[in-house]
């Protein structure tokens, strides 16, 4: 099988490594700060995890080479995809290695089930020479099985035990690493003798805090997206005749929007969790949007490029109450809903039973939308939000608000869309210089933080605006990110989602530049990523980062 | 306003000229070939084109340096964007200024329209700077407006009279150039010294023939393309869990969707020009796409990747049928039809109205199609084909067919599919280091045509997978490319639109390959485009043409 040229080319690319680690030969010991707490509730979160919580921060220092112990490590990647993940995979296996040459590092198949079903394969030097700096995970493939219950924390014991592993790394999101954590916790307690290592993965760049600055991917995903933004804004101001809205993957947060923003200034990006801080309605969005489209308009300006996460839906809340409401009105009546023959029977059914408030934010959705919302529904009986096309839904409403304009004299203008949806063309991009080196180094350091012997940490870098030799390397204990949430009726301790705060550094810079930019297209047209050329242009992070940095 | 750090590195690229021009002295002379004769109906083209017809084709060789006139030009950029247009610009520019510093030349705005609105700019360097190795068409916009009567020619040279221009370069697909030979034409037949040279463009791929090896703007929107059809690859074979059927921008030729084959080796790539050669009808279509489906499954695979050209629809004989017959039925009876008032009696006076053989073609369309087909019409009253979401449609198609499959126990596989649309991400994409190249020749050779007096030439490069020093740079007349086509109930000599030719060597080498990619997942992950890296990963051009002159 043959492989491209630049995929060739950049299986040499050696990733850089934090000086600690610069000599590869095992010469580092660890400084540890004070005991650590939680994020937010202490006393339910120290409850849970009596053997993992209060652990120090942990920073690599240079130390005495010393002679390590074999190491026996697996392991796995956990959930979607994000650019990268196979580097974390060679840093691993090549900082096992670098610590003891005898060493092994096992990859579990299809993600969490392969550690449940043993499904797993021994790395060698040949499989993992041909994922170098390669995207995807296809290595040994993701999944979503959740690794939570007990039982299925035994069976990994047993697996990892006939194995003679002594370690699992968990390449994961906010989820996977609350259960990874709780298999730390699960290990201590049963007095298991298998350490448990996360890793911060995730393009959605909502898994961050004051100590993990970035989950890996993030840099690569919207640095794609934002080459293809900045293409589209070039057709948009050349041909001049199309509005384009284009929607970011990304229903939990709009991290993805607000940088891929940062990086080409639209005219037009929505950040979901200012509409909920704000506590807009879906109208106040169209009203917003329909406001830019018409005032372009008026200075024959009929075409721009607007931003849309597409978790926005999920974020307004009186959709959200909606949801919640259809969701039980449904369930509640499913025997019955389902004898109901025609659209009309369904439509009046709903509208009779919602409550006044979310009747309303039904009736101000299109036809096609109801229709849509009543006819699909998940496995579970739940409302499928995810299929709903928030774009086309968006371009729908506005065409329809600025027609009212239109009659009223108000708007003038001409309008015509298009629509674009980013996801899967970015997810497993090959890596940039920088998720190359990041990842490289979480594995390495994960790596580091087994020959320490410690469990329940998160592997971590900081200074990440800076070259990559002098990033601090350590370890974060798991417990630090945590805090409790409520979800399906119970409390549950989890790492804290990071959303988009409308009171950070970069939603501000943001904040402060997007009327401009509504008007004056200031377009930025950021291209591909490069890796051969000149530092500024291959080695930048994410501009997000390079403003917190700035702080 | 500030630039991208990639814009602002790439704006110092010096695009390679062939050698003929590389001391930017002017020393060059022609090399005049035997008298031409078009492609077919020779007489008749000859007979509309009595003062262009049969001229020889031209070869610049090194010569004597001569004393240029001050030169002035204009130029316009026709119809949809491709990326390099900009480098046209400035290689005309620098060759007209190498020619005589004095020269001069005018951009019109907007396309043809501004030509004769006489909607211009006077370049400046400032400009031309500011616009080299970028993407779209933003330096003077474009436009769709047709040149094409003898009221409009008259405008424009009134015109080009007022500024003194005695050259104009339209830069444009097949039917721009057609128009810009008809131009040229009558300025000869009314004496009006002013030159026509054409620039072959379009991302379509179809303005090419024995002299004109590719259009320019093919190779980059390609590589755009096969970036993301590979990252998309690698997320299937991650995720092993979707199909994704991405559609690619083209209704009159599927030379991309072939392109993007040879780099990325899908499962599928349908060719539109081999579905009406073989006249398959659209359940041929489905079925053959269903069947792949089902033998993936057959061995575990629930993924693949699917390439659908825009254009396919059109292809298909019995829809295309179907769309003449609906055009006409619905302008035959449209005071009628708007009497009707529900989508049942509308449907049942399309299907009651029919011939046999469109009405079978009809209703193997989905529901949803046919109401689409019935309910949207142009400004012409046409039926818009090119709003059916073809790579939707699909998809639905070949659900229901592997529906019927799985009741007779054929298929017992999963089937979810993600569809995609790639067109407006790659038109105005930074041009690639061959497209910026052959770009820049293209109007430096433009120049060297007009400094020689000649008119009705497309400026011609040859040679193209050679390094750039060993381009042949010349002119093709225009004349030669030409055909008679019947358009709307009369014959037009048009320059000859160059479909994918199912015994081309190109199609030949992805026939051979197919059913091995179908079933193999020999995946390509080409990457971004790269300017700065090894000369293998840089500066090769399309495997279409590799291919070709590998011949």
């Amino acid at each position: 099988m043959s492989i491209s040229p630049l995929q060739d080319a950049r299986a040499a690319y050696q990733p850089k490594l934090p000086a600690v680690f610069a000599n590869r030969d095992g010469a580092f010991s660890t400084s540890q700060g004070e005991p650590t707490q939680s994020v937010a509730d202490q006393v339910k979160i120290k409850a849970k995890f009596a053997h993992t919580y209060g652990l120090p921060e942990l920073t690599f220092v240079p130390g005495e080479k010393g002679d390590s112990d074999v190491l026996k490590a697996g392991v796995i990647l956990s959930g979607g995809q994000a650019p990268g993940g196979h580097n974390v995979i060679a840093g691993l296996y090549d900082g096992l290695k670098d610590l003891n040459p005898v060493s092994e590092l096992y990859g579990f198949r299809g993600g969490p089930s392969g550690l449940l079903d043993n499904d797993h394969v021994l790395f060698t030097d040949g499989m993992i020479d041909a994922y170098r700096n390669t995207g995807g995970f296809d290595i040994i493939g993701s999944g979503r099985t959740k690794l939570e219950s007990e039982e299925q924390f035994a069976q990994v014991a047993a697996n990892c035990g006939e194995l003679g592993i002594n370690a699992v790394v968990v390449i994961g999101g906010d989820d996977s690493n609350t259960n990874a954590c709780l298999l730390a916790e699960y290990f201590c307690r049963e007095a298991i003798d298998i350490q448990v290592i996360g890793c911060p993965k995730t393009i959605d760049g909502d898994l961050k805090n004051d100590h993990i600055a970035t989950s890996f991917g993030f840099d690569t995903a919207t640095k794609v997206y934002s080459e293809l933004i900045g293409n589209i804004q070039r057709d948009a101001n050349s041909a001049k005749k199309y509005w384009h809205f284009v929607k970011l993957m990304g229903r939990s947060a709009s991290h993805i929007g607000l940088e891929c923003a940062l990086k080409t200034h639209p005219n037009v990006a929505i950040i979901s969790e200012e509409i909920a801080a704000k506590a807009s309605t879906l109208q106040d969005v169209v009203t917003y949007l329909a406001d830019i489209v018409c005032q372009r308009a008026a200075i024959g300006k009929n075409f721009g490029v607007a931003l849309i996460p597409e978790g926005l839906i999920e974020f307004i809340p009186a959709i959200k109450a909606l949801i919640a409401e259809l969701n039980d009105l449904l369930a509640d009546n499913a025997v019955y809903f389902e004898t109901l023959d025609t659209d009309d029977d369904r439509l009046q059914f709903v509208n009779s039973h919602l409550s006044a408030a979310t009747s309303q934010a039904f009736s101000s959705l299109p036809m096609t939308i109801q229709l849509q919302l009543m006819a699909d529904r998940d496995p579970h009986g739940n409302v499928q939000v995810s299929k709903i096309e928030t774009e086309k839904l968006l371009v729908e409403m506005v065409e329809s608000r600025l027609q009212e304009w239109k009659a009223k004299g108000k708007y003038t203008g001409k309008f015509a869309a298009q629509t674009h949806f980013f996801g899967y063309e970015g997810r497993c991009a090959a890596p940039s210089n920088f998720d190359a080196d990041y990842c490289y180094g979480l594995g390495y350091t994960a790596a580091a933080l087994i020959s320490s012997g410690v469990t329940g940490y998160m592997s971590c870098l900081q200074g990440l605006t800076k070259p990559a030799a002098e990033w601090r390397a350590g370890g974060v204990p798991l417990t630090m990110m945590m805090n409790v949430e409520r979800r399906k009726g119970h409390d549950h301790p989890v790492i804290k989602k990071a959303l988009v705060e409308t009171d950070s550094p970069a939603f501000k810079e943001f904040a402060a530049n997007r009327d401009k930019w509504a008007m004056d297209d200031d377009y930025q047209y950021p291209g591909p990523i490069q890796y051969f050329g000149p530092s500024e242009v291959c080695d930048l992070t994410t501009v997000t980062l390079a403003i917190e940095a700035n702080q």
